[in-house]
């Protein structure tokens, strides 16, 4: 594996388990203070053709906690511009004379392809536009596993925008590679998950009452549901409030369950929800950075 | 002490003269060429809502120079208006899971206090709008001890626009915990200094002329005068000649008197007084430095 | 040498030839993986008034490399405008107090030389407009004595804009340096090299073909044609494919020819001349990289 551009790439669990025990392994040192040096006289490029602060420092804060030094772009997309229509491809080449690995990120589907297929040094996909973001869904089957022990037979409902949310898509593929998933896909009709995106081996159960599965499962993945997918205000409105999770969605939730969200969140979990050990989220934000230093341990460290 | 974020917390005389003592002794190290490193292992975060070079760099340096490493955005703003409307504590809680310590600027007053009540890491104010700037300062009043050996007994002019120039208001809390010093308050009298800011401790004195206090002051504290807080073009140049400190208020000035300045200046002190011993603006830059040294050990160094 | 302000600094072969053996050795201990440390304890500040993320990357991968630590600014145009006015020597005497070295990048001709004239640390012109890019024409005599042993003796084709580009301007003085070279200055009539940029001790040949000096040269240094140079689009498009080197272009060449270009290109060399090893302009700008490690080493290293 040279770089990691879409989920559908993680066919071998294994190899995804042990992505995941170097992930532990790296949080259990650090969380000793030991400093850490794989990657010492490694540079490592954050390209990023659009701005996301959360994303890139999360990769600039694994690479240098490797002992990787950064070169970094905040906004790549204006510099190319300055350049009056220079090509992808040879934006690549050069940065591949500077550094490592490259980190990439830009807001066209399908980019992170295209930069790949030049790149002699390993180049990270970390959100090609409504395509793929293959490190958010590693971070998010390490989360699964850290919270319950094992993947298999977790019952995990996924609500919100489940046509256009790029993040339940991509992290189905990986939930399939584990045994006796079930999948509640809780949206509004007009926002139902895509039949492609569906994988064998998985349960799935469709419906649009988020209240009516939230004291079977174990896992509530929270989604977005935006505005502008709606026809009319009033349609948007109406379906609002039912994928909206408060203090009232957490009385009927199991004890032990937990909530997750890709971030950022506007306004479909309430910040009371917070303080709830069964809030996730920011724990998952943490194991995003421990699942990106293990990638790159993966990819750059020499043994 | 886990935040900094107002001049008003420092009403300990004994810590803001450890802290300057820890500035001295960090300037001697570096000087010497030494590899400092106790922050090693350590991640800082500078999270800019609005661009500000000077103080960013400043901080970034800083950190590096005690061997931590740096996740960096230079406007915030941008990624964050691309976030469509995320809270302020979730970004904050998010570079949680990242970074040891946050510098944090943001154009709105109160913002640094929202975002260092939900941060688990050490967060330092580096300027919120028309509100605070404590490490201004605290490496104001390390200049006034370096340059003075003692800030007791000292009489201190400040003079342009003391209404709404953040500076004076967050140096004045800090002054007073030194004795017997004296402020001369010189500002048009649209700008005059607000009473609520005036300490106990401190004698004040008020006037519109600069000349006539020249030659009393060791101390002459500049700050811009700024055309848009006068009701006329007219009114704005009869006064702001009497606030330019050129050659000719230098040679009011006492032998061993200095002129501080913030910066960025526009044309209140001319740059015929840059080579005049007394200009100490440049040195407070570098004074400032290893103030925010010496804070970010103090907050995240293990002893 | 305190300050890389422009080519013309560059009159002693000897040192040139020096930096050339630095930039090979340094290459070599790189390329073994060996750590690098000659700067330890120093930091760069890349202060870039236009972004330019290859020439910036390029700095910062450089410093890293020798162990320095960076603080940058992608766009300090943005932060200089918020502060109203400041004038550029303040700007540089504050980074001054910051950083050990300054690596300068500003849209306006001849503000490099302004900048250096207060710095009292080493600053390196980064470019400054249509103004010099010193590094970037010794990255390019590196390349000419890296791919040929030697440059004495050689032919160069100088191809494109020769009026306003100014990488060939640059590269002239320093070629000047070495004997017996030959320069076929090859442009539509517009665009022709100014004689003041002409060089004694270099022999050259003007013409508008470029189909007919192929077979002659062992470098062609291709620059880009601006469409905005021409009165009509209609003469634009009758010289363009002129200048277009593909695989015809190739098929004339000699066997031991290499194509240099200083990088970013539109059209005027075809992705199909990219794979054939005498394509130069990738190693070209990894030879910049090597480059400049050896001038930031010579400028900041203690022996």
């Amino acid at each position: 594996m040279k770089h990691i551009l879409k989920a559908e790439q993680f066919t071998d669990v294994a190899f995804v388990d042990k992505l995941c025990e170097s992930a532990e392994k790296l949080r259990a040192e650090d969380g000793k203070g030991k400093i850490l040096n794989s990657l010492e006289g490694k540079i490592v490029a954050t390209l990023f053709f659009e701005p996301s602060t959360r994303t890139r420092l999360s990769f600039e804060a694994a690479a240098q906690k490797l002992g990787a030094k950064i070169v970094s772009t905040e906004n790549a997309m204006h510099s190319t511009k300055a350049a009056a229509g220079e090509a992808l491809p040879d934006i690549i080449r050069i940065v591949n004379q500077y550094a490592d690995a490259i980190v990439f990120r830009h807001p066209e589907i399908g980019s992170a392809e295209i930069a790949a297929s030049v790149s002699e040094a390993p180049l990270i996909n970390a959100g090609d536009g409504a395509g793929q973001h293959p490190t958010q869904a590693l971070g998010d089957i390490y989360t699964l596993k850290k919270e319950f022990g094992k993947i298999e037979g977790l019952k995990i409902a996924m609500a919100g925008d489940l046509k256009f949310g790029r993040t339940v898509h991509s992290l189905l593929p990986m939930i399939s590679l584990y045994k006796d998933v079930s999948v509640y896909l809780v949206s509004p009709p007009q926002l139902r998950f895509p039949e492609e995106y569906k994988k064998p081996g998985i349960k799935f159960e469709e419906s649009e009452n988020l209240d009516a599965v939230l004291d079977t499962v174990d896992v509530l993945y929270v989604t977005r549901v935006q505005k502008e997918r709606f026809a009319s205000e009033a349609e948007y409105l109406k379906l609002k409030g039912s994928y909206v999770v408060d203090k009232a969605s957490l009385s009927k939730m199991k004890k032990d369950a937990i909530i997750m969200h890709p971030l950022p969140r506007i306004d479909e979990i309430a910040p009371e929800v917070d303080s709830d050990p069964r809030a996730a989220y920011f724990r998952q934000a943490k194991n995003g950075l421990y699942m990106r230093m293990a990638l790159l341990q993966e990819l750059l460290a020499k043994n």
